[in-house]
């Protein structure tokens, strides 16, 4: 894992729970060496469930080994002295400074890029919060699920007339982490030509308001405020799920060529002829007839037949895998997408892979395990030259 | 715009609809010049409702708009020779090429990495496909609705027992953007270091096993296969939306300080001291029961109400904001995250802005606009010192 783009590097991890460790822990994937500063009780993913138990009976969370594998741990407390002395050696080391308080924290700890950027002039200070350290909200907390409902993705998740809808991951803290990721590798070489360091102010909200896409393109144009659709495409038909004798398979068929060729494995050749299925626009607006229809021609076989009738007519099509379905796939397998980290107590987890395939690195089906609390003190301090304790 | 970590880098743009050009973007964002290379018919996207109509009457698609702005146009079929020379002389010059065909319609047109790496050893060839270009899917189509039934995230979205259910924006594109915006921007920091550029492969497929996040960690430890939770949290509780005398709002009270605040608020002092409500684990296991005693607290008033009084007690919780909520909410705005673009036809048309918030760069409020389709072409062919024909 020391190859990759970053290597070299040294990324100091102040973060816990998600957005921010997910960004350190694409700088440990592109190779850098990332130490996760954790407060003395430790990041709280490591309390959350579900656990893995190894054979000695050592439990640990599986959620907080998957996203911080590969890095090492040094537990500081930031209000004593001595430990405020290791942070400050570590800094002037680092590279990155990752961290996702809430706004206004590292400055009342007295390291608030304010604080810092004189005495570090050549460090990125990445901070991944809620909502930003600017505006009317900086300081207020934040969870994937209050940006998930305040940034709108919510209102357009779900069925129409139906309860409200959260995207099944923690997409708000996702997206964060790789928004910020991209901020962190723009800052790195824009270093490389300056020589200066910078701070890089990512927040959740902003990043759900840039995954819009269509959404706010639709409402600008027409001032309709778009809703939820189901499986649905708002504007490209059939583009959605439908369902077979057994389970439901997505079909997207998105032009008349593909309309006809699913016509035709459907048994129902003369869609393409029939007027209010005869293009794009004619589809749309027949929604319900089209989407019955369809579901009428389905319902004589199941849903694996059908995907291999669609595949074979070159249809996109997909059947709707669940978890362990995705962890067998053909696909995600070959593309070691699918990793084990090695825990001394556990041996091997499955967890995902990188998706980032570099020609010049390696991408190993092996990762360093997570690190134990505090794990790394005694090299850490040696390195420093400082005593340990 | 000409300011930014990529200022001085050119960006080929082989792209189309949403997941490589929302890439470019992003390059854009960052300071790069980007030129899109379109085919004589332009990108799909420009076909794409729904249309903003200016004063004289030409209408142009919002949702190409959104995702092109900033860049320049160049129409080129790559199956004519002159073409290809126009191609070849901008390769020469660029430092990062991004295409989204199918995993070997590069290779076909003779552009592949492998013919493109010894003639420009610093380019950095940047593929997002929806499988990525090895495995045995490499070949095939893929549209988001595709990915995010194959990937896992529909299996975990929507309500228990009810149809399957599309996060409301193309998150299969779009974290397959930010990934490969990842994998470019390490990759030019390793250039840097090198001097040498290399492939980077994303596919949308992998992408979203790599936001699975605690799904796969559940898997794993339990055997569990996970299914839809509505807007529920797996392990936190309560942390899900509720509905109240109008609309649902989300509350995340996370840990037993924060469910002993929210009780205060709702009326229910004595919730925290019920065994069934005392602990976390506690409330999972009677997760029904403290929804529905919520659900009968929260009747009394509106979520209007209800977020105030919450909000004053520092209990995070959220209104379920709508589209044009959001483009109105005030964080969004005093963040800058609604920018406008000035079209030459339809006046300012406003679209997402960039979340990524450097200290070293002006985040301005207003975007250069989408190009012409071949627009750019005489200038471009006059800096290349080739003939306009």
């Amino acid at each position: 894992m020391s190859a990759g783009p970053f290597a070299g590097l040294l990324v100091l991890d102040l973060t816990r729970v998600l957005a921010g460790p997910h960004a350190a822990l694409m700088m440990v994937e592109l190779g850098a060496r990332v130490i996760k500063i954790e407060p003395p009780e430790g990041d709280d993913a490591r309390r959350y469930g579900p656990f893995v138990t190894g054979e000695n009976g050592v439990a640990k969370s599986g959620y907080f080994m998957s996203i911080n594998r590969g890095k090492e741990s040094i537990a500081l407390d930031l209000k004593k002295s001595e430990d405020r002395k290791i942070l400050e050696a570590l800094l002037m080391r680092a590279d990155v400074l990752i961290e996702n308080y809430r706004g206004c924290t590292m400055e009342k700890l007295g390291y608030g890029w304010e604080s810092l950027k004189d005495k570090y002039p050549r460090l990125i200070y990445a901070a991944v919060s809620g909502f930003g350290h600017t505006g009317p909200y900086a300081a207020r907390p934040a969870y994937d699920m209050v940006v998930q409902a305040m940034g709108g993705i919510m209102s357009l998740t779900g069925h129409p007339g139906g309860p409200p809808t959260r995207v099944g991951t923690s997409i708000g803290d996702l997206t964060a982490a790789l928004f910020g990721t991209v901020g962190i590798a723009s800052a790195l070489y824009d270093r490389e030509k300056t020589g200066r360091g910078q701070k890089v102010d990512v927040g959740m909200l902003d990043c759900q308001v840039a995954i819009l896409e269509n959404a706010i393109a639709r409402y600008v144009a027409t001032g309709d405020v778009p809703g939820p659709l189901g499986t649905r495409h708002p504007s490209i038909a059939p583009f959605a799920a439908f369902k077979t004798k057994d389970d439901y398979i997505v079909i997207a068929a998105g032009n008349d060529a593909l309309f006809a060729r699913m016509s035709k494995v459907l048994g129902r050749e003369e869609w393409p002829r029939d007027p209010r299925f005869a293009t794009n626009p004619a589809r749309i607006e027949h929604l319900d007839a089209l989407h019955s229809e369809m579901e009428s021609a389905l319902t004589g076989r199941t849903a694996k037949e059908w995907l291999r009738r669609l595949e074979a007519e070159g249809v996109p099509c997909a059947p709707i895998n669940n978890i362990a379905d995705v962890m067998a796939d053909p696909q995600v397998l070959a593309r070691n997408m699918i990793v084990t980290a090695d825990d001394p107590d556990l041996g091997p987890v499955r967890m995902q892979g990188n998706p980032i395939k570099l020609s010049v690195y390696d991408d190993l089906s092996s990762r360093p395990a997570a690190p134990e609390l505090d794990g790394d003190r005694s090299k850490i301090l040696k390195e420093l030259g400082l005593a340990s304790d």
